[in-house]
């Protein structure tokens, strides 16, 4: 039945706009024309600069004929023209394909058949499994190269135009239109499935603009932030933050690869004031040879997730006076969708117990509207026991539209009108969020259940660890046992005795790991553990027991 | 023509919820239950207090029958009750109408009936008029008493319940639901017309959900502020501050009248470090003796609005050490929807020019999507030359669904995609709007276009103004004279041809006042300057020429 207010109160162009994050260029270019939007080595950006380039780059694609749910597939590093795609491509209604640096041209060559892509944007690095992934796609598309200054190793042009060379005939000017609808595709995101296909994730317009927002307001981020990209873009379109930084009117300084010395330089030189990342990141800082950071001595903030961070890491940041909040989300939710909300009681508390609260996964992000742990079947919630295991489930606006093409697959992940994460966690009597595991990662040996995450994180409080992960392996008596990779520190040297001993002291002796693996562990780009292959080394490893 | 991202990607409960503030009070209650989220006098309440008051308030109207499209009107002080109704209300699917305090019976009366209010919650400060308004208005409608301990002045009760006995018998943990639809209303704010019927203006949960962001984001608010309510709430929802405050995570210190003395103690004893107001709230607390600002040595921002901040203020807010903003909106557009953004370079500028450019209306509000000037009829923009005159007009979703009942109104305002704010501006070279008058305060003298508030403007440096009110006033040779009122600080005394003179060596002779007369003037309960009754004055008045 209508109400009063329901008659003669339409939306209409004065008072309805369709969100976007891409409002928030043309807000800080008109308000901050001056300011630095981009350090990349030499180069420097204004945000007009900046601004005028995405135009440039959308006038130019809208040209070729690229408009409204078209795909734009890149492969490209933290440079000034991937910040550039995440407004230049949506610009003309299409949809920004961010595909992972590191993978081989198999995988690329699905992704762009399976997504479509019309245009196919790639850093001379990558020339060569780029340009055997579109021989294998065979599609027809327009190829452009970013050739960086910044970068000097090996790699030939794959396209047919250069980027400079393409946004150099664009329109500075371009009156670009919003989208007509904020549900409308912005980006579209791989996951690194360890098994069969990739799936899609598709965001829009509304989710991102939402979340620019949220991370400002979750993160406690103030106006014109120097950030520096630690995190990689391609990576859920790098959490949200080129969006975040547009809206923050601050400055991104890109940084090609992740390197501690790298990083620290930055840190120091540009007075970065803000960076995110996985775990391993972290550990570099805290890792790397003290003098590397002698001159900062300004306030860094860091947020901390992608894989549960180790206690260690928060602890080692701590120590090097790093200001650390863990977030969590994962590439269905736009990236960070919860945040572990820091109280100002924990101050008084001693440094264990501080670390230990600060690495829960906690509670959920301004713009999201639910985070939970329930029964993946029954859907009922699970008592606030620290105990009782359940499914991390998540609602809301920063939960994607769902995966291309894949309408089994997005029924099953909304399966009851939640998003289904696949972390098993338990819910702590604060109504925090503690993940245990993923799923597929936990133990189960003689019935008993074993997260690999905490036993992990007692191996990182051992001074030779480095990197530490743990996997099931099958076992005659047990059906699982644990089994631990670990990479040492420089130089450091221990035994699968000592870590056995070290261990037993700190767990129930069922979670102590019955063999221990010292080598590199291999992790993706992003800094995840690739613990499939773990697994599969685990099964045929001829380590002591 | 649907495209690959059109299909199987659909709203669902997972992954779309409408948009509400009412979120961020649970959100808030939930992460920092033991947080204060208002103090008041005596009183102190915590999150998890105030939102089970809030849901208590929501289950007992819903009891009552309250829902969907209801309004429930409310004449309160910036109390605890009047912080609840914000949420309480909404919660139910109602409307909150807020009055302002200052009314008379008859105006309430008129309210209470277009707005066709079924609830009418009342401090026992109004029960005069209220009690009054009530018999005018003839209504049926369930009258609730706030009787604030606070409060020990007169004034029976007038409703049938008291609001505390009311709450008491409601549910604290009540299963509201937000609202299906975000375009639903959730208040409604009379303005307060001079001239006809007040004119009805409908806020939505989509656009008071961007606004309480904005005001964080576009102010640059940190977490946990403490916030002193010096705003009136009645007045556009207190510029949506409840909400932002729920959104902040911080504290409400609240206020029944706005006092100098007052403000500055709350200011050091609950170290507040953010407050709001209309330029008359700063001008007293610049005025105030300095030993009432004594221990008051941490940061206090403040936001001022309402009316065109006379440069003086700016320059005493700079003096006594607080960080002043100044933005611009109206009650069509939920309170502030402009900032006067700060360039960094302005530090280095002499005060003057400091003052100078921080006192215009600025650039667009974060959710806010455009602030130009426009000629009025063409709808064109006027060149950025600080010279040509035209309307400021507003778009996005920080403007209102529409007026209520009122659909020829609505659409004069909406005329051209553009809500019309009946100010005139010019544009500056930097793209910052600054406002000249009032469409109807501009004095047209001779033919040349006076602004009031340009004279306004240096008439407050004079060091004997407190007040300066400039209008029109008809004259046989020219059309119209400016006309000043004046209303002098304590123990200061000026003539007339002392001002003229003082006027006459800073700007133009025929913007000189052609009249001055010495006395208090008239202004609103939110500090606007009733020029409206000052017209008729000056042309009555038999002030020295």
């Amino acid at each position: 039945m209508a109400n009063i207010y329901d008659t003669g109160l339409d939306k209409n162009a004065a008072n309805y706009v369709p969100l976007t994050p891409l409002s928030f260029l043309d807000r800080t270019a008109y308000i901050y024309p001056q300011r630095l939007s981009c350090i990349h080595g030499q180069r420097r950006y204004t945000w007009k600069e900046t601004y005028a380039r995405c135009r440039r780059l959308a006038s130019m694609l809208e040209a070729k004929g690229i408009g409204l749910g078209d795909t734009v597939a890149v492969m490209l590093n933290n440079t000034p023209e991937m910040f550039e795609c995440h407004f230049g491509v949506p610009m003309t209604g299409a949809v920004l394909n961010t595909m992972n640096t590191r993978l081989d041209a198999e995988t690329i060559a699905f992704m762009l058949n399976h997504g479509e892509a019309k245009v196919f944007i790639v850093d001379r690095e990558y020339a060569a499994t780029t340009q055997q992934a579109i021989a294998l796609a065979g599609r027809d598309m327009l190829v452009i190269d970013v050739d960086d200054p910044e970068y000097t190793g090996p790699g030939e042009r794959v396209g047919s135009i250069d980027y400079e060379a393409f946004i150099a005939g664009g329109n500075p000017g371009h009156d670009w239109q919003g989208p007509s609808d904020e549900w409308n595709a912005i980006s579209l995101n791989y996951t690194s499935g360890t098994t069969g296909n990739p799936k899609g994730v598709v965001y829009h317009h509304r989710g991102a603009y939402l979340n620019a927002l949220s991370n400002i307001v979750s993160w406690g981020m103030p106006p014109h932030a120097v950030y520096l990209w630690t995190l990689p873009m391609f990576h859920c379109n790098g959490w949200c933050f080129p969006w975040t930084m547009a809206a923050n009117a601050g400055t991104n300084v890109c940084l090609r690869r992740v390197d501690a010395k790298l990083i620290l330089e930055a840190i120091r030189e540009h007075k970065v004031t803000h960076y995110c990342g996985a775990p391993i990141v972290h550990s570099m800082l805290v890792a790397a040879p003290a003098q590397w950071r002698e001159g900062i001595d300004h306030k860094v903030s860091a947020l901390v997730a992608a894989a549960p961070p180790p206690a260690a890491v928060i602890e080692g940041m701590n120590q090097i006076g790093f200001d650390i909040t863990h977030v969590y989300g994962l590439t269905e939710t736009y990236g960070p969708a919860s945040v572990c909300a820091k109280q100002p009681e924990w101050l008084s508390l001693p440094l264990e117990d501080q670390v230990r609260l600060n690495g829960r996964q906690g509670v959920r992000y301004h713009a999201q509207e639910g985070i939970t742990v329930l029964d993946s079947e029954s859907m009922r919630a699970v008592p606030w026991d620290n105990e009782t295991m359940g499914e991390i489930m998540f609602r809301g606006n920063l939960t994607m539209k769902g995966y291309l093409k894949n309408p089994k697959a997005t029924a099953e992940a909304f399966r009851g009108g939640w998003y289904h994460t696949g972390d098993l966690a338990v819910m702590q009597p604060d109504g925090y969020v503690k993940i245990k595991d993923r799923s597929k990662d936990i133990i189960i040996s003689g019935g008993e259940n074993i997260s690999s995450v905490e036993v992990e994180d007692i191996l990182y409080r051992h001074p030779a660890v480095m990197t530490a992960a743990v996997v099931a392996t099958p076992d005659p008596k047990w059906g699982e046992v644990p089994c631990a990779f670990i990479e040492l520190r420089e130089g450091a040297s221990v035994t699968a005795d000592e870590m056995k001993q070290f261990c037993k002291e700190r767990m129930a002796h069922f979670k102590v790991p019955k063999k221990f693996v010292f080598e590199a562990v291999p992790k993706t780009s992003t800094g995840k553990i690739q613990k499939y292959l773990l697994r599969e080394k685990a099964k045929s490893t001829t380590a002591i027991e």
